[in-house]
Formats: structure tokens, sequence, C-alpha cells
């Protein structure tokens, strides 16, 4: 029964969703970086972060996007390193960046200097200013060292188009190594498009008068991912509304729906401190204290011990 | 005749764009700056660049946004600065900025290194890779400069109503210094927007099936910025179209209509090596050469060289 509904988001992502030129070479990186870090014995999340672009025009001028500086999905990242994961990093252009993520607000050249000293040479050399970035060092010792471990695999889109076929290579290249993958969805996807036979070529012109835009739904990719491409990988999706109200219901029903494993669901205004993991059986609150905020525990931190923690569960009981 | 449209944009302008609660105090700012430098004798340009921000929902998580990475606005900042000028710099927020957009592509901690060297101390030394980034001493001499030297005055905005109230009250600042000042719109603004009556304050859901938008058009801003903010100053539009064929058209009208002194026009595809200088007068086709782009020359030196004397002439007109 569930073919034809299948194989037409297939269809649909071939037709109206422009593929990027180099999804399967990214693929194949994928999969080998998967599979070498499963046979060092260590999970493997793919964490999407970011929002998507979704252009109005063939030639874009115009497009639609959503708000995520892709805060939660760099600093998760971080944290799923710390707990032993390698992680595949899809995320948007120019979203936030693991580790860089730190003072990526700031204007670097406010933070560099010229090294004070004796001897010519030195007044070439440019240094940070440690005032300015007291991490520094600390930070940038951590980046070399996962660096140079490999644990992180950065992925850039920057459509919902090569957003939509990256995530569903990633995906074929995590299927090999069953329930050791734990996709972790937190790129704030567009629910709309308009589809490339619908789209003009040119410019859209005001002096047309005011834009009547009708987009499509993008279709829920998460049913084949959950269904068909890693069917026995550990999926996490995100749901962020800004009306509480509605937000544990409409978790529930993507659990009903989808079938896949947690929904991590929060409200905009209240999304750095507090988040709900609800599963099929639980629901967890997740709450930062003032003494939390105080000492800069950051939320993503109790997110991802809370889901490393489920994963290890789930693998154990599928190979039980 | 004109009053009742102009009155209707100041009108629209405080209905329909949210006022930034900064907009006063950031305007006696840039009176302030503008005063000062037009008395040590410089000119003042006022720059806006990047793209704007225009929110579906009143609590954001949809936009739609422009193309605009911001190079040309904080390319030509730098050469103004050259040329003499003051420079206000009323930019998107994260858009490239002067001197940073050399490396704003790279990962910065990817251009960082322990200081190798005798001594426990250095080794907490954190320095910047000259082999990665070979011109690093160099900007950052000339960056300490400017800021020492108070040429260059950031502001930032993020959505469209921003952009708008901030350019008025730019506009209106700006005026004291008559004929001084140049106008150098190069920000990627939004034709349309969703008047914030019209806006849903809830996050659009996906549920309710298929999306229809209905955008107004935005007020034409700089017909009161010519006829009654800023009367006295030489201001420069500019015009991106993804057609050739009917880019000059477009720009000659828009002399026609707004009686202000020049368009630069530019097509999406070669922006970067070509524009016309459209004037009621003469048409300026700059171009970079082969040679031109070995040697790594930008065309906003020429655009800013061809502006800038064509301001010092008008300078002159006006006060004989």
């Amino acid at each position: 029964m569930a073919e034809p509904r299948i194989s037409s988001i297939d269809g649909k992502l071939a037709e109206e969703f422009a593929v990027p030129s180099h999804v399967e070479e990214v693929k194949e990186k994928m999969a080998a970086f998967a599979a070498h870090h499963a046979a060092a014995g260590r999970q493997v999340v793919l964490i999407t972060s970011g929002g998507t672009k979704v252009p109005l025009e063939s030639r874009t001028v115009r497009f639609l996007d959503n708000f995520s500086s892709g805060r939660r999905g760099a600093s998760s990242a971080e944290y799923f390193i710390e707990s032993g994961y390698a992680v595949i990093f899809l995320h948007r252009h120019r979203s936030l960046y693991p580790y860089t993520r730190m003072f990526s607000t700031m204007n670097m050249l406010d933070a560099l200097k010229f090294r004070s000293g004796e001897g010519a040479s030195s007044n070439c050399e440019v240094v940070v200013n440690q005032q300015v970035l007291p991490n520094i060092a600390k930070v940038l010792k951590r980046y070399q060292e996962v660096k140079e471990s490999r644990l992180l695999l950065p992925i850039e889109f920057n459509t919902l188009s090569e957003y939509l076929h990256l995530l569903k290579a990633a995906a074929q290249a995590l299927s090999t190594i069953g329930s050791k993958a734990m996709f972790y969805l937190a790129a704030a996807v567009s629910d709309f498009y308009i589809p490339a036979s619908e789209m003009p070529e040119h410019k859209i012109q005001s002096s047309n008068g005011p834009l009547q835009l009708s987009m499509n739904m993008v279709p829920k990719i998460l049913s084949p991912l959950v269904k068909d491409w890693a069917p026995q990988a550990f999926v996490i999706s995100f749901k962020l509304e800004t009306d509480a109200t509605i937000l544990l219901d409409k978790a529930r029903r993507a659990l009903d729906t989808y079938r896949h494993q947690a929904v991590v669901a929060n409200v905009l205004d209240s999304r750095r401190g507090y988040v709900v993991v609800v599963t099929p059986e639980t629901q967890d609150e997740l709450l930062l204290t003032e003494e939390d905020e105080k000492n800069e525990v950051e939320i993503e931190c109790r997110i991802v011990s809370n889901l490393t923690s489920a994963h290890k569960v789930f693998i154990s009981q599928q190979a039980g």
C-alpha cells in the first residue's frame, strides 16, 4: 500500500527539485565516513542545521527563508563529539559552525592586534587579543583535535532542493551502519516551495503590481527516510512553534504519522532554556535553571545527553 | 500636487512598518558624524548594503529575502574612504563588512595557530597563519587606521521596516550638509511586503494546505528622499536585473521618475565586471578587462572613481 506514495515522493524529488551536481560524490564521502567510524566502534549522527532557501525565480533574486541561525545544530555537534560520536554536519552555507560559533557574531579584526615586542620581524606578526577572546586557546585546541581525528564531516547546502537531495543521500549512505546511525534533524526546513515548472525565469517585476504567490507543500521527506532509506536508524525530528498550546499535540501527531523515535519540541521564545523530548512512551522536560544559566550550561548539552542514552538503549534492543 | 502622495508615504511608513526603537538615537549619531566630517572639509557618503528581510508572520519564523551578500556595498565603502570620504555604512546584519569581507568566507579557526617558539608562555599565544591569510597585516593596519580616524560609522538593519526608517533618519540627518552628502543606495530592497495589519501572529501552519501569499508593493522611498528629506544631496540608486534587454530602459525611467543624479545599472550574471552609470545626460560603461581581473582590480574602484568625480562637479555647480 505504501509503495505508490513513497515512490511519488522520490518522483517529486527528481522532477520538482533540481538535483545538485555533486550529490553522488558527497554520498560516497558520507558512506566512507560512516563505515570508517562504525568499524572503530563509534556511533554516527547526521545533524541537519540552519534554514533553507526557497527561490522564487530561477535566476534567483528573491527567496523565501526560515529563521535559523544554526545555533542549535552547531552546539549539538560539539556535544555529540564529546559523547564519542562521529558527526556529519549538513548545514546551511554561512550558518553557525561548531567551535567557530563562539565568536561568529563579532568582527574578527577587532580581536586581532600586532604583536608587541622586540625585533622588526615581530612587528608584522598578527596575534589574537585574548582579552577580547578569552576562550580562543581552548576552542582552537579542541577544534584542531577534532579536525585531526576527523570526527566532523561538514557538508553545505543552500537551497531547499540541495537540502532534500543531500538528506536523501545521507540516509542511504548511513543505512549501511543500521541502528548505529542517528538522524538529528534540527534544520528549519521550509514547508512551502514553488515547483521548477511554475517558476518565472527572470526577476519578478514590481511594476506588475502586488505579488500573488502560490506555493506548494514540500513533500514530507521524513516518511521515506524512516520507512525506506534508513529503516534501522534512530531518528529525531524537531518541532518549533510560536504557539505553545498546540506544540505537544503536534509532536505526538508527528510520531504517530512517521513512526520515528523522538521529537524535540520547543517554542520560539523559550527555545534556549526549555524543550520537551517526546517519544511514543515518554515525555522528558529539559529545563535550564538559573544556576545552569549562570554557569553557561547550554540546553543542547542536556538534549544530547538525553538522546545518546536513548540511542544506546535502542541499539541494544535492536541487537537483542 | 505632489504633497498628498509624499505625505502618504510618510503615513504609510508610520502605519505599516514598525518603527525601530533606536531610530532617534541613530539619527543623532549620524547627524553628529556628518557635521563633524563636513566641518573638516570631507564629503560624506551614506552607503546602504545587503538584502532586506520581510517577515511573513509577526512572531517571525518565515520571511522573504533578497539575494545580496553585501559585497558591492562593503568594497565600495573602502574605496570611498580611500577617496577621502567619511562613510555611514547602513548594512544588513551579518552581510559583508569593509576590510573583514576579505576573509569572511573562511573559517577563522583554520587561519589561526599556536605560536611556536621557546618558553611556556608562547605556547598559549594564538597567532594568524599568514600563509593562509597573506594580506592580514595590511588589512588589519588599514582597518585600525580607519577606526582610529572614525571615518566609518556602521549602522545595522535586519528587516525592511528597519531599513526604511533608518534610511529616512539618515536622509534627514544628512540634509544639514547639503550637496556634500552622497547617497549610494546599493542595498537590495524588497519590492513587496505584508502590512503589519494583515500579518498572522503565529507560524503559518502547513497543515492548512498550499500557501497563498498576497504581498503589497513597498512605497518608493526614493521619491520623498530626493524631494523632501535631502533635496540638495547627490543621490545614486542601483538597478539590478536578470534580463539585460530591459535594464537601461528601466534605469532611464527611474531617473525620469525620481529626478535623482545617477543610476548604476547592472545585470546579475555580469555584475562584478560590468556596470553602466546612467545620468540624465550621460551613460558611462565601466568594464573590467582581462588585465584588470588578473591584477584583481574591483569594479567598485571604477564606480566610486566615476561617482566621486561627478559629485565634485555637482558640488561646484550647486555652489555656483
